[in-house]
């Protein structure tokens, strides 16, 4: 442990400008000397590196993630309507194979319907007092004073607009969360500064604060929690369909019956294991289309909760539908304008301002069809099984 | 909704070979006369797309995702020893710098240590039966035979070893979890393959198996989930650091009383809201590595879990710990030998065989240091209005 | 199973009055017959069993639980003030010791601050619709047609007020929760003759709601949840108390900073473990507090959730706080008026109009006692352990 | 905040016997002076107060509990086998009434099969170290070492056998839980006495121990857990049955389409509100059982858990199952043996040796009836209204 601060060699920027091919190219350099990696493929970039202040710092190259084509998706949203093209960017062999078989299922099913149910961004601050009893009394003020707060958090931001503040009470605390809605952002960074502005405007008028954080685990950015699974972070989407079962059998080997036997099962198990999604894997394409749309893919934390609700229907139709609590995605800053990112956005008209429930919608519509492929996959193995098990029965 | 079958367009695939840069131009062919898309950036890869059987289907281009490095990361660990500099692919503006300024904290500090705790892949059949008593009487068997069952496992792979297999039973039904170690590779396609052949077998030799679900909802693949915050999943990987006092008020403008302080406050929050997560935001570093170095990037969902534990201690330093139970991480298989990919590796020293603890460990640190720099810029807003407070005391 | 309904002996009932001593007598006798138990102390009942329709079916006897009596305990509430005589109602041995040690802990450290900072009580109907779009609308028109539906709750009760209704949204279903304020009773069956008279009105009204059911586990009656924990149920109070450090040496061989880290340590061991109540034993006090005072035992499932929240401060003192966030407490109906429970009331001043924060308040204090006296043993063991272990360094 | 420790009125007790009827007399004349209460029906107890050391200090009277009965319920256990009267103690009207409908129904059904399928009881004490690699070589040395740690702990017991030790590590902690089988006792604190003999061996023979406590929130007793609803905590016990669909509608005014509806959106809502029981009200049944037999009643905040799964089978029947996976139940000490109390286990046919299997099947088969007959109610509301429903499409 002999490292010492005077021997500490920092990654080396351009005090001019930062954001250059020669700046990123030192980078490299620097990094093969002191490594030895060679940093080839992550110098072929397509684009002017000026385009990145406000998305990276220490520029050095990029990823290239493989990106798989799955469609058509055929969606009846009320943004989204009709055919598209999912970009899928992934490493994972099968990832789009599976949601592509799963688009043909639904598409021969008639199609996926969408709704954005709510739609709320947050920050959520913590205040402390002396005790419980100030703690409640702040929370009466809160409610006095909604409009001074709203319009102190306002001013700082053109579209983010605060719809309520909910209160959470415990100890000498009151925990609460400041909900926006961000327009066509994600609006993570618009909530932050809009809340901070609000807590300086809520100090220097409620004195009786001891203390406050702007965060405090109630808005769990980048977390999965119940509470976001409750109350809604970003969109609430629920993507829906009815699979004739005839559908199922001719091309899936599987029916009804037994999907849902598994589904059922499959309830249960995600209830005794404590997840945060009963469903089978909508964080594939939900991470597969973050990367290649250029969301912050960290939020795959909370945007991989779901709940999945299945019915048999007396004809023996498959009611299936899937709810994302927690989906965070944008059409509009962020990574969203970058190259690639963008001309993945375009493939699916989903890029600039009024897109964003469309874009969401698309999104849950391919979960959809993501959660019925594997689904039957699972059930496929059980389906040639459950003919074995019954041959057996036999002389 | 006229859509039908005949009408339906679908990704159009080169039947000879569809690993091709022409067949790729196809497909983006297809999709500019289909959607309007212009799709320039996403052909500029500048690897040889043969490389990519087992990693995407309907191959178009790629997603150029921006990356910034961060370090040098001092680490004490017992795979991972010395500075590292951190690849990370992102496009969220001061993520780099952000984990950046963690890295020089915790190098002035001395370093972080690393251990990876336990180790453990699975998947998670479920087997039903007629009653509860003949699930319980196949628990007792599954016991008795464990020999022929991982025979029947490891049959099918090199790498994974099959551990044990855990059980949970409720109604007719027994749900397992079959745990494998896995080399180095993540190893969920190498368990499945395993348990459906242990599967097999049992069902081959048990005929009171009903029926059964090679999956349901206890791996939890891809999702969060208490059990396997509890029991493992990949790698259980903890970072600790104790950072003096006076490095703190240095560098941070915070210091350990108000670190701490917010950190109580936060713990609660988490229990209250029910988070899977009671730190900041480890699934920015994690994320932004898995991008850089071809991990499962969908794997965040679980990853993301962590369980933050700190201690002011009596002269003021602060004892500082991630624990991070269901890491999953590979430098063999998947997406780690892609090109870019591969090069981010080399730049730690972890690709290719005998480096996964390494990697966990460098992973794990670099959460430590993101934690630690988020976690005062929290506190750092409330350590000038805890000034202003006490400023307003004086006349 | 050879029992057919044409042997069912079923419980013997006296058609004219079912509640009398005879017809107690007749079923023990019954009893007696079929099973050879004696049945002579439940036998022993000291009031007219006239007094118990409402309260209990095929009256055969009472249960004679121990009561023991802890106390002074002090508390300064907004309701309860003063000290008070705490009845306890268990069979297990150093319970009512234990609250004893601690109540005389809090008077030593100058009482107990609480205070009932919210009050909710709910029934949690669920509406069906064809699609999730058909759902979304009926939470608008929910929130349009409020006052109707509260007047349509309300022309039922005589002491319950609709205060909101909290909207939770999943596929084609709209989960809701009616929160009531309810006044002395603890309302469970006020809310549902309510909300059933709601959902009447609201199913007349609006005619696309295809099923409802007037329960679907949201707001989980006799069960621990995480929204009852976030969103209250019955009250939400919390005990507050500062503890000189002096004082815990004195009386607990204990001090507050190894308190604090055994806080921690269980914090985080609850975190992990999925606890819904951070601190130690809540449901020791609050269970006897319940069955000597008539309340609903069965609602301890929920009622033992808790939240603790402590500091060590700088000068040695210990804040220690519980908070109860859904504590379902009455001094009017349900088993109240019985004789030995309006007894135990009386203790505490407790029985009828208007009593019902000050009995909510005195179990939270009592509550905090015991958390305090358990805790402390927890470490006087390791109190003794930790001169054990620091005297091993010594020659 | 007057008080101060002379004018203190403490509890009075008797040096000589406390546990007389002078004694209890004394202490109630104590509390009419002070408070103004009659005591005059906690004043009658039907047994001699020397019984009851080591179940209650401060003795003072009696909580006269009302008894309901309810059967004859039908049982196919191991244990538990024929028609049994349940006593119910309890002041909620209906509860009987409901629960012996339900045993009517589950009579006319064929009866309910129970199975016990696991069984462990646990302390849970967690190790400091100075770092986590010290936990981890801990962890390995724990199961090196598990004969003699076993033999210590065991040295203490003459009923409880130490199966297993079960480590969940995090930051510098091992946390781990000692599981027991306890005999017929519940085995609380037979566990805690053991694993504190085992701890000190521990300690004794192990020097990099820094701190041990012997609990921390991973035994959760008193509270409900994921880890104990995951790995049993008590007995985890099976009830299951089919019931016609023809006894449904017979007696129901319900059938079996529409209870499993009511299930499966149940499901979702618990799986939503984050609730630890997925079914109705087991807890009622069992406090009533629990106050009647003696149990620790504060156990109902774990014995409440429970997963209900049910299945509509294709000829329209019904099967239904309730797993309790945290049931805390004796035969054998604790309130088992006072009077009225013991008289009830007679009832049951379970007092004394070898019958805490048996206790625990009548329990689980009685919430079966429980659930059944709550869920049958509810539905019915909706089985009117689902006549109404269809009647409107009728001219």
């Amino acid at each position: 442990m002999a490292a010492t601060m005077d021997h500490r060699a920092p990654v080396p920027r351009d005090a001019e400008n930062d954001y250059t091919p020669a700046a990123a190219e030192m980078r490299r350099e620097f990094l093969r000397e002191r490594t030895g990696a060679t940093l080839e493929h992550v110098s072929s970039f397509s684009f002017d590196p000026g385009l990145l202040p406000g998305n990276v710092e220490h520029f050095t190259g990029v990823a290239q993630v493989p990106l798989g084509i799955a469609g058509p998706l055929l969606v009846h949203g009320e943004e989204a309507q009709g055919e598209f093209y999912v970009p899928l960017a992934t490493a994972e062999g099968t990832l789009v194979a599976s949601y592509n078989r799963g688009m043909k299922l639904l598409y021969a099913s008639g199609g996926v319907t969408t709704t954005v149910v709510d739609d709320r961004m947050q920050r959520a601050p913590c205040f402390l007092f002396a005790s419980a009893r100030e703690a409640r009394a702040f929370g009466e003020w809160l409610v006095e004073r909604f409009d001074d707060i709203k319009a102190a958090a306002e001013s700082t931001t053109r579209l983010g607009r605060l719809q309520d503040i909910e209160q959470y009470s415990a100890s000498r605390m009151l925990y609460t969360r400041f909900n926006y809605t961000t327009g066509d952002a994600a609006g993570q960074n618009l909530t932050g500064k809009a809340t901070q502005a609000a807590c300086r405007w809520i100090v220097a008028n409620y004195p009786d604060v001891e203390q406050y954080f702007l965060e405090s685990n109630f808005a769990t950015d980048k977390k999965s929690s119940q509470v976001n699974m409750l109350r809604t972070r970003g969109k609430r989407v629920v993507a829906e369909a009815v699979i004739p079962d005839v559908v199922l059998q001719a091309t899936m080997h599987a029916n009804s019956e037994l999907l849902f036997r598994a589904r059922e099962v499959a309830n249960l198990g995600g209830f005794m294991s404590g997840v945060n999604n009963n469903g089978a894997h909508s964080a594939n394409g939900i991470t597969a289309m973050f990367i290649a749309t250029g969301q912050d893919v960290a939020n795959v934390a909370e945007s991989s909760a779901a709940f999945v609700y299945a019915e048999q229907r007396p004809n023996g139709d498959y009611y299936y539908s899937v709810t994302i609590p927690s989906l965070i995605v944008a059409t509009y800053g962020g990574g969203t304008g970058l190259p690639t990112q963008r001309e993945c956005l375009e493939l699916l008209g989903c890029y600039g301002a009024g897109k964003v429930n469309k874009l969401a919608e698309i999104v849950a519509a391919t979960v959809l069809c993501g959660e019925l492929s594997l689904g039957s996959a699972i059930v496929a193995e059980d389906w040639v099984q459950a003919h074995d098990l019954l041959g057996r029965n036999r002389p």
